[in-house]
């Protein structure tokens, strides 16, 4: 994050609100005024989804954190325990990672039953081992009645990066090619209906999933030509590309025509008043890459379940004032901008 | 943690109460019959503190985590900020390691004050400035209003151990000496006195610290005669000495006089209606060290500010039924047992 969003907050009657966890803009103002501040350092300052650092006896490791306070707990794909796992794994692989090691921190409300917390332990489990990872420490705390939201769980995770890998926000070049691994607003969307109690012909399920496997085709794919990944979350693809322009310093120019988006997906949007491109996803990623390895990158990425649909959706161009500019299906084009406020609240 | 806390809970029926946070034996029956069964590594197994892995490139480190839900958020002596730090640095010094880098997730219910966020931000910071380690990644959520109770923090930190360094709560053999840092209980009693308004000649004062450095320089004094340290946090003194007997296969002696308790400390806990040693202490440990060792180590901990009180409270003995066994001021004796039930909500 650069010092182009920050805005003067109020300390003295300001109070925190719901878009200052919506992943746009008043998050990234929240973040860098007040714990960017707090906390200064060269690895924090690195920007990206992870930190990375050297071991004591060589090599690089990374590090992340979440916390996750999705509502309803239980969702159509998913519930809190997987999403808690997916979400943590995904930042580290977006380093080019291999995740080792997670964390899980509970938070529960007096009150929730039993049965419920063990189903989200168990899910919780299960997304570990099928991402091979290990959740080897953990914290359980308990709030009276009416002091949280059933439950809230934070998971960080360590991983190691293999070495001559080094992926970062900062690294895309005009002319890089982008691309995303599948449909957009598939969580969000997944979500955002379940709570509003929307009904399709065909139900409208999360994408969320562990990337770590696809990422490792894709390291294997394209090497040094990768220059960085990162998985849409909060805030959607538009977030996601206007972090990436301020980072590294470039203007994205994307067709809208080329980017997946599942026809219901779209319909629900409408319905809902929503931007797909704004909406969140747990089992995507955009990823910048050299021009010449982007074909080769893209097979490789097709021929991976959880890339299949996967699509060259434009390029990093130069542009001094790092606008995201699309293309429209009517051949017009638009300016995609991140979300000054709150949208989506409680999405993961 | 072992098997013989199982109980079965009502997976059925059954809701999470307050004594499932409240470090004695209903929260190990909950850890142990959910988490441990749904997460079962090798790792989560060794049931101490924190994690130990070998890395990739040789060497190993520790990982742990704490959520802070404590009450009042700004307490005497500190607050939730250089509470997350402090927490999670002590466990992982607990193991010898050096501390290195934290994770810190925020959970922040909508109309927190910004002024507050701020201070608790630089409080953190501050503190882990303090304590040598860096936050090198973190995340923001947002609640409505209602939904959480001001801020939550979880924290996770990865340290280093030194090479030669293998402390483990199972490594307690009998005759064992039994060292504490300083007085028991100031943390507890500074957030029951603040939260029920008692006032006290001198105000008492959570002893709330990093404990690294003290860990640094026992180290270097015992060297590999230092068996095990453990922070008696929530629980206190009486839920660490249980859970140590059941995880080292001992039972453990000591002697009431000797165990340091403050004058005012002591009087709060009567006006309470609390035992001193069921208290969380936030800046004190508990060391377990070869007999031989004792002497040398007691002196240089009392030679660091941090350890000015400490004293030999007992030893390890052989007990089938790893009892822990305390004579009294008056000569006679108790079982030091602990707690079943819930005495303090919201401690840390
Ligand atoms: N939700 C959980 N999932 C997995 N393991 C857990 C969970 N909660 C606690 N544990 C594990 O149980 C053990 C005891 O945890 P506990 O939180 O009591 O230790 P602590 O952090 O030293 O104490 P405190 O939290 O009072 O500071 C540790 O090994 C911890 O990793
Ligand atoms: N409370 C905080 N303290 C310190 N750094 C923070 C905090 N919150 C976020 N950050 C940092 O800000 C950057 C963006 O965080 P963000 O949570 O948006 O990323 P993400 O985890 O990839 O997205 P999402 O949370 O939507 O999955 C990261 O570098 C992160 O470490
Ligand atoms: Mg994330
Ligand atoms: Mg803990
Ligand atoms: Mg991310
Ligand atoms: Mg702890
Ligand atoms: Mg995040
Ligand atoms: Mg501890």
């Amino acid at each position: 994050m650069t010092k182009t969003f920050r805005r003067k907050l109020d300390f003295k009657a300001g109070r925190v609100d719901m878009s200052h966890g919506a992943g746009g803009r008043a998050m990234a103002e929240l973040i860098s005024s007040i714990f960017k501040d707090a906390f200064g350092n060269e690895l924090l300052e690195q920007g990206n989804d992870q930190a990375s650092f050297p071991t004591p006896s060589g090599g690089r490791m990374v590090m992340t954190t979440d916390g996750y306070v999705v509502s309803p707990i239980f969702f159509p794909g998913g519930d809190i325990g997987s999403l808690a796992v997916h979400g943590t794994v995904n930042d580290l692989a977006m380093a080019g990672a291999k995740p080792l090691y997670l964390s899980a921190s509970y938070i529960i409300e007096e009150g929730f039953p039993l049965g419920d917390l063990k189903r989200i332990a168990d899910s919780m489990g299960a997304a570990a081992k099928a991402a091979g990872v290990m959740i080897v420490t953990g914290d359980t705390k308990v709030v009276e009645r009416g002091k949280a939201d059933g439950v809230f769980i934070s998971t960080a995770g360590v991983g190691v990066v293999p070495d001559g890998i080094n992926l970062s926000g900062d690294r895309a070049r005009p002319g890089d090619k982008v691309i995303v691994s599948g449909s957009m607003g598939d969580h969000g969307v997944a979500i955002m209906s379940s709570r509003e109690n929307l009904t399709f012909e065909t139900e409208i399920l999360s994408d969320s999933a562990a990337l770590n496997g696809l990422v490792d085709a894709m390291v294997a794919a394209a090497g040094p030509h990768l220059r960085l990944m990162r998985d849409p979350t909060r805030g959607g693809l538009a977030a996601t590309l206007n972090e990436l322009a301020h980072q590294s310093g470039v203007g994205f120019r994307i067709v809208e025509d080329h980017i997946p988006i599942k026809r219901q997906v779209a319909a629900a949007c409408e319905l809902l008043g929503l931007d797909p491109l704004n909406v969140a996803n747990e089992g995507k990623l955009v990823a910048v890459v050299a021009a010449e390895a982007a074909e080769g990158l893209l097979a490789a990425m097709r021929s991976h379940p959880l890339g299949a649909e996967a699509a060259i959706i434009g390029e990093a161009v130069e542009d001094d004032q790092r606008f995201v500019q699309m293309t429209t299906g009517f051949g017009g084009g638009r300016i995609v901008d991140w979300l000054a406020g709150e949208q989506l609240p409680r999405i993961c």
